[in-house]
């Protein structure tokens, strides 16, 4: 019995099968050796009484069949029972197992290894390894990374919308998992009003821009009419971990009007809708949401002994610090983000963009004055009011990550992200900063840019107006002296963006330090500080040997890297991107490359420039800070070019760090 | 006397420098050996009678003072004559010499190789040669290429300026060498328009676009307010030849007045202004404009037994071609360009751009046809309309080309390019293709793009709708059986631009492929062909071997390698490459990268590429055809790294000819 093949074969020579008559039950099972969706070590499945011998197996698995047969043929069901066992102990994993009963006999049909929710793969591999049924490596190399993150997202309550009967109003892109529900609103100031009146917001925009940060940040999801699962609604959405739908080409938004269509419906401002963005559905109804349980308990709301999810997912999250070797970072802008991640387990920060800070509330008030000064000593007024604003956020992220270290880049967009695009908002800037609409209108026709992606950004900003990086760069270091005098470590990385060549590195590293020896002084007090830069651009890649002279850490920005290696536009690539990655006679990349990392182009540049740096300065850190730092496969890319450390959004560092430890898992394993 | 050491010597020891008591003249002297302006062999300089011992060296230089000098002291006028030969021979060159005279006696006091005019350089190194003074390696390897275009350009009548005390209105950049004279239009269809009623017209723009090319065509000379040497005004008249002064910022257009206010000054659509690319002078008169020499020749107004300038010019690029060892092609886009090329040498067309021959007449109405089609039914009535003139226009630069190869670039500018942007020529378009202005508006939004450089564009269409590339490949491959049936040998090459992935290549290779196999049966006749691709997207070149293995050549578009490869926007850069280049605290780039190629970033990458393609196809062709093709620096990195040949603007042939000589002499030499 403990034969495996005995145990298994086609219905064409089910004789062999034969493992006893147990009495006049007939029927087709199928069943899994645990439950495939909690992972409970239970018996599951569905067994069909069928006298007809009609093929029954496709139907729904439910564990209450099984329970049928063991009271219609306790004696067959004991078999099965006794038969899961050694399926299990042979196969090493939970399985989903085929048989059928001929005249109260059990004949075996097939096995393999059972699919199953990620919950269930929690609990499972848990179990098994603490049944001594398998070790941590393959526990942790067999969950699947990419479904991780569903384990943390709020889900909308499908009982409620089974029991109301409730339709979809229309469906478009799961462009960010979860389930959300809220009244709708047109833009971001009013979603911003709405949420400030404490309403819960579902924003419903054409498209989202930049200017719509601070407007999505307050939503409980976003729904877009326009854009793939690359389009700025859905990267910002899952950098937030809100939940989003993207492309609903079905909704028809009216912003004069404040209403919307969809499929003959109108919808106004105020009104109800939820979306689910595991599945792309959106409602025109209020439908309750429920938070992940893992997130229950990280937030203190739920004790962590009552929930069996919580604890699997922390013994799991053991087996992984365990086995991986390569540090997973955060992307985070807020001391709540970064305290989100830290939770999440994040082991330090791997890029803070500075630029969010300068939206929202008053602080776009000085960014815009600072932006619209004539001269040097308007600009430095500007910036002595953004400087404790700036050093504020420095001391809040730093708080919360007790000494492990937050690389912080440098102001990154172009200047005009931070203008407004339409009248209105022209005019009440124009009454907030004394000037006139014609002025503003002057200097953001000037700013305007052909390719604003190629244009007057990153380093470029600092070199042209070195003012700026000396702000960002006091505001860092009097937040860092602060924090120690505090008591707490602090290890900050100042990064330059967009570097192309040394020669601009060079030139702001000079401005960053003699500021620094400034501030050291005032203060009489030091901290430990790197000054690095992210490769972006493809030819501070080809040239990573100059760079590194000088440079202390190189952060691949593999959004940007992608956009300019492969040469499309992250906002632009739709239109053709999805030929060449969905259409089967094309096919060109085989994951879109702003998910996964274009191995064999954008990975090529990326090797170049490891082997390159690490050349000049042996051991040099590195790491990646892109989207891609999320992504399972390219997490394994990663770790087989030797970079230390991966930096994603909070939600995704547990999905990070699992990745980490399978590719961890699978180098070992290859050498 | 030959000892040059004895010839020489400061003012301080000029005791030692007598060479006789002539005479009781008395003075300081310079002196060419030759004319400087003209190259002449004729002694030319300046002797002053100065008995106070004033320092009157810094004078104005004219060959009568020099008579003056022979009629008063004729004893050392030979003197100084006899040493001028002593000089030249001993330097090999024309000597710019200082001396003085104290009571009749000659005192020389200094030599140097002399400055010239590029007139003069043509002039003497020519006769050098046949004086036998230097041979043709030394005579190619000194004239500087960087000026040789000013040999071609038309030329304003400066004695008229002159004489009638003209002064300029305003000033801007230099962008493209020679005179032009017009009267002003300030867009391009009026002045379309006007060049059509036979006018001679001066194209004024706040800045130009692709749109405006077919006006840029027509016009004598270009002014733009706005924009650098790299802005597209400048960048396409350099292209086109055109005279052309950017960045004129003293000047405002108003379109709707028709008129330009300049310094206080109002002028109206019709009036006449002038302008020299030479200087970047802009005059609010009619100025007559000269062409020169060797075009009046070449265009067959002049015979050459009256031109000493074209006859040297004949001999000097008779060594020229003696030399080089890279072929020189042209960037030609008409057989008229094609044929001035050709006349001045060019070897092939290096880059016959398809775009252009669908803009302008009826053409653009079949291309917005194809554009606005929603059905490939639709789409292939449009481009069948297409088909005939495309081929008309492949027939006519053929014929011109005579047998030497032409590489033809399927289409690649993005779509909304041929689509018009205000609402008067919309509704236009609709009246003329029988539809909406609303129609076109939303084909026009949805093909709009955030950074257009990266969008939708290149192969990328011919992906997308094959038909297109189908269309353009029979149009070449009909053309090519035309004129080979016409007894005119003809080598077409197929150009894929923007190929980023080897299978982008290889689908559009197997597409033009099928068609051409087709067409061949049809017309019964087959003609030799190859199928490449332009390098211009960094990860084309980083996989330059893969894409090798079915691309038969490869073509260097280092306009667009630069943009991604630097990660900056050609239309966008000026705002900081201005420090890059020229702020002497900065300098991060030795030339603007948009002119020379950027030797250690993207030429690393051309290197990289150049190593990859040939290590799998030895010998494979390639060449360069963008904008730095024509740049002597940037022709000395394509000889460096063996190129086979650069390509250039019809206008920079002699140029790339003299500096592809300079180049193969200096790497012989370095050898």
């Amino acid at each position: 019995m403990n034969d495996i093949r005995g145990l298994l074969g086609t219905a064409v020579n089910v004789q062999s099968m034969v493992f006893g008559n147990m009495g006049e039950t007939s029927g087709t099972g199928v069943a899994f050796t645990r439950d495939p969706s909690s992972g409970e070590n239970k018996f599951f499945g569905e067994y069909l009484m069928n006298a007809q011998g009609e093929d029954v197996v496709a139907g729904i698995r439910t564990p209450q069949k099984i329970d049928t047969l063991q009271k219609a043929n306790p004696g067959v069901y004991d078999q099965l029972c006794h038969i899961r066992e050694i399926l299990e102990k042979h196969y090493h994993d939970m399985q989903d197992i085929e048989f059928t009963i001929q005249e109260g006999k059990l004949y075996m049909l097939q096995t393999r290894n059972g699919k199953r929710t990620i919950f269930a793969w929690l609990r499972s591999q848990v179990e098994m390894v603490e049944e001594g049924l398998i070790d941590k490596k393959t526990a942790v190399s067999r969950v699947p990374a990419a479904e991780f993150n569903k384990l943390f997202a709020p889900i909308l309550d499908n009982n409620y919308i089974r029991d109301l009967g409730l339709k979809e109003a229309t469906h478009g892109l799961n462009a960010s998992p979860g389930g959300a529900c809220g009244q709708i609103y047109f833009t971001a100031a009013e979603a911003e009003e709405a949420a400030a009146m404490g309403k819960d917001v579902l924003l419903v925009r054409t498209e989202t821009s930049p200017e719509d940060i601070g407007g999505m940040a307050v939503s409980k999801g976003i729904v877009t009419c326009r854009g793939g699962m690359t389009s700025h609604a859905a990267v910002v959405a899952r950098g937030m971990g809100s939940p989003c739908v993207s492309g609903c080409g079905q909704i028809h938004v009216d912003e004069i009007k404040k209403t919307l269509e969809v499929n003959g419906q109108l919808l106004s401002e105020g009104d109800y809708m939820s979306i689910d963005g595991f599945t792309g559905a959106v409602y025109a109804q209020k439908i309750p949401v429920k938070p992940s349980e893992i997130m229950q308990v990280l937030e203190g709301t739920m004790n962590e002994k009552e929930s069996t999810l919580y604890q699997n997912y922390s013994k799991f999250m053991g087996y992984v610090s365990e086995l991986k070797t390569m540090s997973v970072r955060t992307n985070a802008d807020t001391p709540s983000d970064a305290h989100h991640a830290v939770q999440l387990g994040a082991e330090g920060v791997g890029l803070c963009r500075t630029e969010h800070m300068f939206i929202g509330g008053k602080r776009i008030i000085s960014m815009r004055k600072m932006i619209l000064a004539d001269t040097y000593g308007e600009r430095q007024i500007a910036l002595s009011e953004l400087l404790p604003m700036q050093r504020e956020d420095f001391i809040g992220i730093f708080r919360e990550l007790k000494g492990l270290p937050v690389t912080i880049r440098l102001l990154d967009p172009p200047l005009h992200e931070f203008l407004p695009n339409d009248h209105t908002s022209r005019h009440e800037m124009a009454l907030q900063l004394g000037t006139t609409v014609e002025a503003i209108s002057k200097k953001i026709n000037a700013l305007q840019e052909f390719n604003p992606m190629l244009g007057f950004r990153g380093c470029r900003l600092a070199i042209v107006y070195p003012e700026i990086l000396e702000m960002q760069v006091r505001a860092i270091i009097e937040a860092a002296i602060t924090v120690k005098r505090q008591g707490v470590d602090v290890h900050p990385e100042i990064m330059i963006p967009l570097v192309g060549i040394y020669k601009e590195f060079n030139f702001c590293k000079e401005h960053a330090e003699a500021v620094i020896a400034k501030v050291f002084d005032e203060q009489g007090l030091k901290v430990e500080y790197k000054i690095g830069t992210m490769v972006e651009v493809p030819r501070a890649a080809i040239t990573a040997d100059e760079i590194a002279k000088s440079a202390e850490f190189f952060s691949f920005g593999t959004n940007d890297l992608t956009q300019m290696t492969c040469g499309f536009s992250r906002d632009d690539a739709a239109s053709f991107l999805s030929h060449y990655v969905n259409d089967p006679d094309k096919q060109f990349y085989p994951y879109d490359p702003f998910q996964t990392i274009d191995f064999d182009g954008v990975g090529k540049l990326i090797k170049m420039a490891v082997g390159l740096g690490r050349g000049v300065r042996p051991g040099m850190k590195m790491g990646i800070c892109g989207e891609h730092g999320g992504d399972p496969k390219s997490i394994a890319f990663c770790q087989s070019v030797g970079l230390d450390y991966v930096s994603c959004s909070p939600f995704r560092v547990p999905i990070a760090r699992l990745a980490a430890a399978q590719a961890a898992i699978a180098q070992n394993a290859s050498k």
